[in-house]
């Protein structure tokens, strides 16, 4: 989902941008006016995210997906262990690649607990001689969300951030690299912003493609081969976009409170349910139960007859899940809540 | 460039997709409305390539450069050894990432010759066990193109059509594979689209990423993770759009007469030279020189003034560059000769 305001003006512009006559997806990526929308993109994101000089800001193409092989490629840097906090479907997937590069030592796993919460850090299993220490902020299929950013000493903290990147303040001087698929909290699929520290880079694992070394892409400002042009200027969009909204402190306040309402309607009601220990629970994706699970397919129908779309859960964890990313609006949520208060007065 | 139906179509569309209320970048790849987009982009280009069933049409990210390491990951096959034409900076830059994976034989090298043409198939030197024939139809920064394809026996052949795709019919059959970045001759760049026949996938080199494994892809179409989705969009309109031209047999016609016309100016006169053997001439890039190198900013000056833009030429090569790609019309190109014919009045 892209704010409605970014989505109008890339509208407005799509044939003709700022005047020079041609459609950015007709620009040559090397040229002086995609050249100022790439700089101006990543200066905004500096900005907002107040990410420190010694950190590159690469954007890539591929995916998070395609980052899980390239973290051990680039991170291992002579190591052959790697720390994975395993809390859900993402964490799972990053740590099945990770094992084909290197040994993955699990710092904590909630397959137990079926992804309702985190292990205290009194029992995290961190590994003396790990390269770096992998997890997942936020796991959008439970819903399940670590509170804190887990101190893990000296060792480089890797974080995927695809679901929670831009939703509020985070202190990037305590990450080693970040890394986030675009299309979950900042818009367009195709495009994976990394950002991670200069001295990091450069190690590689031999057999590394040129095209998934970090250092290939730092080097030439993300244009080595012509990058995901468009995404990319609608991602600048989103940048600008957020600066008006007041920043991140202004985003974090609206979408807390976003997730305080929605939990707050199903704590308070016999009818609808989440599992996740509330110390954990995610800010961006809601997965709630009906107490009739005969009923689902009934609230999809009803609700998107409302326009409340995409609310089917995914099908590892059956039920409901509301998304509720940063272009999510108040009243969007607000229309969600009434709903469900509706369905309950009807079914419950 | 994007044919301006194209653009207008895409823009009408922007915030509403054929009255579904979503936009195409805010669909779930997984949703009903986008998986209709994406099934019939396929059908269509599998309709205007007539590309038979035993090939697999992928829609991937990375652009052809990630190909380069993908061609030996995945089509050696347990052999050592591959070969490869080298024609200009495209086969060059294919030619030395595959050195990392096996030995590169060249069938034929036209480096000596400035890439100004390219040896005769007698004089090829050919592997015996090669594990598959990689050549680059049509270098753009040189205008050098093949005649024909190049008859390699058995051996599968494997063609970087980054820039000629879809300008012409072509036999499918003759090929292993066919890859090719999307944003010169398809339009939207962040997408790449491999077309590979089926028993060549799924035995790769140890260490192989996941997501650079072709069968990864070919089992989920193309939906193991996230796709570009609004490159894949776009892409399926410029498909639409060259049906309704009348298929690549249409588009040949329109592609030779706009080449034919091109080089016609530049032979006839002492002003503009071309230095490429007329039998490998490009048909999408049209390089070539005036009589004083010290009126090409004058030329690239003027040409701007008249809307004629990106055609300085290569640094490589200097001079100018016509690139005249499908979704240049026919009057683009009277436009830019009718200039060429002018400055020529005036400084011959």
């Amino acid at each position: 989902m892209l704010p409605e305001a970014v989505m109008k003006q890339a509208q407005q512009e799509m044939l003709d941008w700022q005047g020079s006559g041609m459609s950015v997806m007709e620009m040559s990526h090397r040229g002086p006016e995609y050249t100022s929308i790439a700089q101006k993109a990543e200066a905004d994101l500096r900005e907002l995210m107040a990410i420190p000089d010694d950190y590159a800001v690469l954007f890539l193409q591929g995916g998070a997906s395609l980052q899980f092989p390239m973290i051990p490629m680039n991170l291992l840097r002579g190591k052959s262990k790697a720390d994975y906090f395993n809390t859900g479907a993402w964490s799972t997937k990053a740590i099945k690649e990770a094992r084909r590069y290197c040994d993955v030592n699990l710092v904590a796993d909630s397959t137990d607990n079926h992804f309702t919460t985190i292990a205290d850090s009194n029992d995290w299993q961190l590994s003396a001689d790990a390269a770096y220490v992998h997890y997942t902020p936020n796991e959008t299929i439970h819903g399940l969300e670590f509170a804190d950013i887990p101190d893990v000493g000296d060792v480089p903290l890797v974080a995927d951030l695809s679901s929670t990147i831009l939703s509020r303040p985070i202190d990037v001087s305590r990450f080693g690299m970040i890394y986030a698929g675009a299309q979950k909290n900042i818009g367009p699929a195709g495009l994976c912003i990394v950002i991670i520290r200069k001295d990091l880079m450069g190690d590689v694992l031999p057999g590394t493609p040129t095209m998934l070394n970090y250092q290939t892409h730092a080097d030439n400002d993300s244009m080595f081969n012509t990058p995901a042009t468009y995404s990319w200027y609608l991602a600048g969009l989103v940048f600008e976009w957020l600066k008006q909204q007041g920043g991140l402190a202004a985003m974090a306040e609206i979408n807390k409170r976003k997730a305080d309402k929605l939990y707050q309607v199903i704590d308070s009601s016999e009818f609808y349910a989440n599992p996740v220990n509330k110390r954990y629970r995610s800010w961006m994706n809601v997965p709630f139960t009906l107490a009739d699970d005969k009923l689902d397919k009934v609230f999809v129908q009803q609700a998107a007859q409302q326009h409340l779309l995409t609310l089917k859960g995914h099908r590892d964890v059956g039920g409901m899940r509301a998304s509720i990313y940063n272009a999510m609006p108040e009243s969007g949520v607000d229309a969600l809540i009434a709903f469900m208060n509706e369905f309950e007065r009807q079914h419950g």
